[in-house]
């Protein structure tokens, strides 16, 4: 009997633990709050990632551990690989968790980045700005997540703005200036990579973001075959280099033919939540098998499939429930504004019955702005495909 | 937030939380035994199904009730439904437990069965086997699962070693004596009703028994569209004839063009688990979906499917986990003699993929035997389809 650990309870924790229960797994979640979402299909320990004692038990009564939430601290991910394995490893944890050494390494790996800066003083961001120009983007370094800790410098006049924001974090997180990319659309590679190498991606996907927090994915990306395999040979770049073990995604910006990498997340993605009825293995069951040297399963597709997320509360189920290829995702979470309480995933054989389904949803549920997106991009013409 | 109550914790009720977290359920399970498996992933109530204090608790704290185990006490059944919900409700539920009724049910909708007759006596076995005639196979009429309370009657000298077997429980559980139908195969129907009077059947099924007891099935079943037809139209008479509401499947006896009916389970049964990887939706989810009033997920097929069940003790997972369409569940149960510890499925876009794919598990797995018939059947010509 295998018991999972996973640090953090979140939805990922939770949908985890979904997909490995019929693998035969036992699970033991550790998160600071007691109605953490996972607890409800998962044993819950309560308690602070950085508390030697509670992770001391944590370790105890668990034969792996893995990860719901990247931000734990690097200190808590060596102490507890010293016990008992930890996939993805702390060195690869360690880079994701940090803007600046991602984008370090992958511009050592050839990788193409938006021109970045890390900026510690005040003067320095004036550096920055100047050498990187406006528009840019001035970012935490470490633990942001959904747009969080960041501010858009449109103009030189905005630094001074941008460093009442964030200029108290320099210290602490570190802060990193990015150019801003005007991307034609954005891509991610979830993929894959077990104990022994073996290294597989789910079809490319893209993703729109509102406000800095991810609305809908599309998969597969309707992309040329040169452009799905570049991305994914970046992914696998970037997976061998950090001895990467577990799932992760690599973020693209796309604009024309170029790929632009913007970061990696060292966990299963909310991009990747299609592949739970869209393609013939989840990215969570992926996970799992990887992390516990079992074979990777097949990541490959079923139709097409379009997710979309639901944040602050969960809109009526029904529409999506009355949709042939309609699946519903609930956290279990309460409402909260802005908080990612579920999702769901339309799936359909080809575009057009995909474009009908969201048409439907989106109507019934008065969001056309979520849908629209991705509608357009089913009916254009000429966008790729094989 | 509606909380499911389910009356059994074995591996249906352990994947209809699996199937109905997603939903934003909750689930509390109601099982005599402490080490129940559903109990791994939904809270569990230990207690006896005839404890009225117990039902009691456990009415308190549900919204609707449904079953893992069909053989709950009528009494409890009802009782319960004075209180919440309870679906399939309890006169489809005393139908369905009793092999009489049930045939009786199905020989008053017109669909054929094999000869019957109820006995309470040694003198009425005799009557019995004097109509009938042997070969038959007297059963018990409640109670019965995976071939238990059965005695196979090949000549008139084995009634007495029937009665020796059987006798004692003519007055508690009722005996009934079924003639033996030298059947070409066996299907069954699993399909939804919904409270609102909807019907959903899935795809067709042809199954294989050992001793009673599945040890296969294939997905659509080879078979004319008429017979096929008339398998899904014998089944939503049964639902609509018990006013059924939820997952049930009809087992049905082959011969030639005939189809016999055998039993109803009034649950999610054996038969669908391949829906779970093989279908748009799980027959969990959709049994879910019915007993919540939730819009009928489509039982649309993906390709072909094929689930093996494993007896005993699990095989080790890395013949299954290595095909491309192959998905594995662990009931999480310790080994025993006979139980039903697990299956996998094998999924695949046609005959010949999922044909190789059993002949490399089979023989990675040393069991030729249990997937023999099915690729024998794959390999067919002619048997059916469209
Ligand atoms: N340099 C950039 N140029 C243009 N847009 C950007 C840039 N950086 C971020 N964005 C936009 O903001 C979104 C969120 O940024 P980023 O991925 O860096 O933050 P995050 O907090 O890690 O978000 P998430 O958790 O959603 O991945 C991006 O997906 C993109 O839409
Ligand atoms: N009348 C019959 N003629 C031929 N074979 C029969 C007959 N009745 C039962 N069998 C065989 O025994 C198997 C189990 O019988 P049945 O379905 O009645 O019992 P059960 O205990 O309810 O089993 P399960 O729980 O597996 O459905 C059947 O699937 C079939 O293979
Ligand atoms: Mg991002
Ligand atoms: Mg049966």
């Amino acid at each position: 009997m295998t018991t999972v650990g996973i640090l953090g309870g979140g939805q990922l924790a939770r949908m985890l633990a979904l997909a490995g229960v019929p693998l035969g797994l036992r699970f033991l979640v550790l998160d600071p709050s007691a109605d953490a979402c996972a607890g409800q299909c998962a044993p819950l320990q309560v308690g602070a990632f950085d508390d030697q004692a509670a992770l001391a038990r944590f370790a105890d009564q668990v034969d792996v551990v893995t990860f719901d939430f990247e931000n734990v601290p690097a200190a808590s991910a060596q102490w507890l690989a010293q016990r008992v394995p930890v996939f993805p490893g702390p060195r690869a944890l360690a880079i994701a968790q940090d803007r600046l050494s991602e984008k370090s390494l992958f511009g050592e790996l050839g990788i193409p980045v938006p021109a970045f800066q890390a900026v510690s003083t005040r003067a320095q961001l004036d550096a920055a700005l100047a050498r990187i120009g406006v528009p840019c983007i001035m970012k935490t370094r470490r633990f942001g997540y959904d747009g969080k800790g960041q501010f858009r410098i449109r103009s030189l006049a905005d630094a001074e703005a941008a460093w009442d924001a964030l200029g108290a974090q320099a210290g602490s997180v570190g802060l990193i200036v990015e150019g801003f990319v005007a991307f034609d659309r954005e891509l991610s590679v979830v993929a894959a990579r077990s104990r022994d190498g073996q290294f597989k991606a789910f079809p490319l996907t893209e993703n729109w973001h509102v406000d800095g927090v991810l609305s809908a994915s599309l998969a597969p990306a309707r992309a040329s075959q040169a452009l799905r395999a570049q991305a994914i040979d970046y992914a696998r770049r970037v997976a061998e280099a950090t001895d990467y073990v577990g799932v992760f995604a690599l973020e693209l910006f796309c604009q024309g033919q170029t790929l632009l990498a913007n970061e990696m997340a060292p966990r299963v993605h909310n991009s990747g939540h299609w592949t739970i009825e869209g393609a013939e293995i989840s990215q969570f069951e992926n996970h799992l098998r990887a992390v516990l040297g079992l074979p990777l399963g097949e990541p490959a597709m079923r139709g097409m499939a379009c997710m979309l997320n639901w944040l602050g509360q969960m809109p009526d189920a029904t529409a999506v429930l009355s949709q042939a290829g309609g699946h519903w995702h609930d956290y279990g979470k309460s409402a909260r504004a802005g908080r990612k309480v579920g999702h769901a995933t339309l799936r359909a054989e080809e575009a057009t019955a995909l474009s009908c389904a969201l048409a439907d949803v989106g109507a019934a549920l008065s969001r056309p702005d979520q849908v629209q997106p991705v509608i357009a991009r089913l009916n254009e013409n000429g966008v790729g495909g094989d």
